[in-house]
């Protein structure tokens, strides 16, 4: 068994190299590279992309898998050696059960549906989309065929991004998220809306720049370990044990847009980092899942970065740095606006009183495509009258409407519910942490960050894909995914905010 | 042959392919790694080279290249598929004659070396180095006879970098450089020396930057196809046929360190963007040798760059960006400034009047070394009396002597001669360029540089490696590598500045 593993090892550093390598590639690519510089790194990705699925595919993988699968099946389960041959083996039947036609089809699909939604988003018109789309829902459910048996059509789609959920859950999770959210955001409509307005002013983008590396330096972001840098959409990358970076945009019209997104991808670079080295070079050095990387990102952009707590502490800072625009405007009435929940058509600019409802529409969307119960042509439609129902608003347009997001065009299905799913599970971790950290909102008043940094690493981090995401998050809080602390933080956020 | 040259060009592309990722690590290493990547960097650099290592020794390629050199015999020397076939070939015997038991040992070897030239460099004693440096020219002995026949010793290591240029060449030339430019040097030491302490001042980082750009763009240095970032040592790397970028460094103490290294490296740049794009993805995409680069690179920087002409264009526009320091400086001043001559131990701050002189003496013990005639142990005392021989001083430690350069501890032998011939192969391109090109200095005075750089284009960067160096030479000027041009250009430029 020692050798075996020994050579999966070796097999898996490669593999890892080659994912590195491209990551770095597209970093690049991302941030820096002139736009001469486009041809020539598509065929260097697709390169890399080849050798690393030649090594997938390999018989050797195959075979010492097949062999490992047994030899280690009387190890705990949550041993290092049965874990790793567990996430392996799951990540490559990923890839052999899809035959590489099927794969290269798709690719084709979604180049060109993509090119074909760049263009129908700026037209507003779903129309010119629609066969695209139509073929995207065909070989979706084609893609679920290879991964029968399954009790529904969407499970393999989400079990893509959620190792282990089932369709099924997620709807009864969701079942229980949806009426509190519209309950909760009628009674807010009901209210006498925040003045948001000093928000909307000139904020010099170096200050923003600067305000923001100041905020997740003392999150914990270790500078030596990673960097900064502006793309056009934010992102974090990882290219080794000690290179996480983030990029971030800057708006000098919203204050918002960097200094959220910054803190956003934070949580996600502080979870690669603070993955047990002991992972670095196989598959288990990845977050559990979609939704638990993103519960990271969104508890230190929404629970940390938009509380009361946090900005007693970084307020006077951020005065500091703009004195002409801020100078005049009360701690409260900062804490507020940066809180205002206004119902509105794009899901990325969403409050996080609505937030969920954005993507709880998708996932019901998209699962009645699977299902074949909606057919493509009458999607707009759907969303319209769904986007009433849940949100109060009818789009004026495909745009602002069922266009607004890439992820269909790339392929993606399965991928939206993670976003809310994030969000439930950062209010179930948080929970538990303010019982083991009792002072934790002292500690965060006073900008102090070190005992919930090491929290998340002891409790979340460290573990990488060692467990399915349910069972982590029942292993840390007790129960699998629950809806109840995220609700119950929305209802007295802004009960209190809104005076409810 | 149609499908053989489709199945070499597709071999060729995918180690193109490698060879820019690997690359693309490299500049980001350089520029903007952050220090916790540098393990990780150095096992992706590992497998890529392993990677396009496999590719270039592989059956297939020895195969396909001894069919194909068959039949592309009876084409011109100079066809595309000819030349490819030759050039390919020679790349492929200098990896394959080389045993890899070789090259994996002189890798540790001067792993280690390099480590022990850092510390004593830092030491300023050449004895903690020796061991090393001697076990490197035995290795580096090795590798000649791994190239038998050989005329001279010395032969196959300065083929690696300027193909098919031999020792007795580069001596016949070296030994009608010698003594003009000691000759020389003497002249100007006998005349008063210009004043030059206006350029030591402080000059602030980004107008120094900014003006760099305006001078390299009016070299028309695309920026839709490059970049210029910052580096420890500046560079130019190629990432394809529309992106190649240069780095800098910026010293705010001495205006002329980023200023003539952004020229030297966009000289280095416009070259490899002029390569014939159909030579893309094959071992003919480079320059002809290092001396040809290195040409290109000089004539920037020194023939225009540091010229009355160029300034007379330019020097209003740099007492724009530093008024209170040059606001008061005449033209004719600051040029003298910039052109002073004055022997010093570091040839990489050398003036272009002794540059040659300490290339001649490396090149000198390079010789003597592998011949054997000098034994590693009096290579300190060998340099020190050289350097008083040709620069009239004596270094007063062995780190301003013997031991400022990093190319022996890396194992670089037959490097240095081509920065020397690339001096004498600008200034007789640039003879040529001014009879092609009447106006050429009046053009220069007004800033335009689309003349001569479509001559250097036409006449020397599309050919890529079509040609060998002294082929490329002769066919554009008419004659070989010559040191007379360089010499009269010289005598020329510092009997004006210096009134002999």
């Amino acid at each position: 068994m020692e050798e075996k593993l020994a050579k999966l090892k070796t097999l898996l550093g490669e593999i890892t190299d080659l994912t590195a390598t491209a990551a770095i590639l597209s970093w690049d690519q991302q941030t820096y590279m002139p736009p001469g510089g486009a041809e020539d790194r598509g065929s260097q990705l697709a390169l890399l992309a080849r050798l690393e699925h030649e090594r997938w595919v390999s018989s050797e993988m195959g075979e010492l898998l097949a062999d490992l699968e047994k030899e280690t099946a009387h190890l705990p389960a949550d041993s290092f050696e049965r874990a790793l041959v567990r996430v392996t083996l799951r990540d490559y039947q990923k890839r052999t059960r899809v035959p590489a036609q099927w794969v290269s089809e798709f690719t084709e699909v979604t180049t060109l549906a993509q090119e074909a939604w760049v263009k129908a988003r700026q037209q507003a018109d779903f129309r010119p989309f629609q066969p695209h789309l139509e073929r995207i829902v065909e070989m979706r459910r084609e893609y679920s065929e290879f991964f029968k048996p399954y009790t529904h059509v969407y499970d393999p789609q989400l079990d893509d991004f959620e190792p282990g959920m089932k369709t099924a859950e997620v709807q009864a999770i969701f079942d229980e998220v949806r009426p509190r959210q519209v309950a909760l955001l009628k009674a807010i409509q009901s209210r006498p809306q925040v003045d948001d307005s000093f928000l909307q002013q000139e904020f010099p983008e170096k200050a923003q720049w600067d305000f923001g590396v100041e905020v997740i330096t003392r999150f914990g972001y270790d500078w030596q370990k990673g960097r900064q840098d502006k793309s056009a959409h934010p992102f974090t990358t990882s290219f080794g044990v000690g290179d996480v970076r983030i990029t971030t945009r800057v708006d000098t019209r919203r204050l918002g847009t960097a200094l959220f997104g910054t803190m956003h991808e934070c949580g996600h670079a502080l979870y690669d980092l603070g993955l047990d080295p002991a992972y670095h070079r196989t598959p288990l050095r990845h977050g559990a899942s979609m939704a638990v990387h993103e519960s990271q990102s969104r508890m230190w952009e929404n629970l940390v970065g938009r509380s009361l707590p946090f900005w007693k502490f970084f307020y006077k800072r951020l005065q500091e740095y703009f004195p002409s625009q801020l100078g005049n405007v009360p701690l409260e009435a900062f804490y507020k606006a940066i809180n205002k929940v206004e119902p509105s058509f794009i899901r990325v600019e969403a409050d996080e009183a609505t937030y969920n409802l954005h993507i709880m529409l998708r996932l019901e969307l998209e699962i009645a495509l699977l299902e074949g119960s909606l057919e493509v042509k009458d999607l707009p439609a759907a969303w319209n009258e769904k986007f009433q129902s849940y949100l109060g608003l009818t789009p004026p347009n495909d745009a602002l409407g069922v266009l607004q997001d890439i992820h269909w065009s790339s392929g993606y299905f399965g991928y939206f519910p993670t976003y809310a799913l994030g969000n439930l599970v950062s209010a179930q971790l948080w929970e538990k942490i303010n019982k083991d950290i009792p002072d934790l909102e002292g500690q965060i008043e006073k900008g102090e960050f070190g005992a919930l940094l090491s929290w998340l690493r002891e409790n979340v981090h460290r573990w990488g894909r060692l467990y399915e995401p349910q069972d982590l998050v029942e292993k840390v809080t007790g129960s699998r995914i629950t809806p109840q602390p995220y609700l119950r933080y929305l209802e007295r956020k802004y009960g209190e905010i809104y005076g409810l």
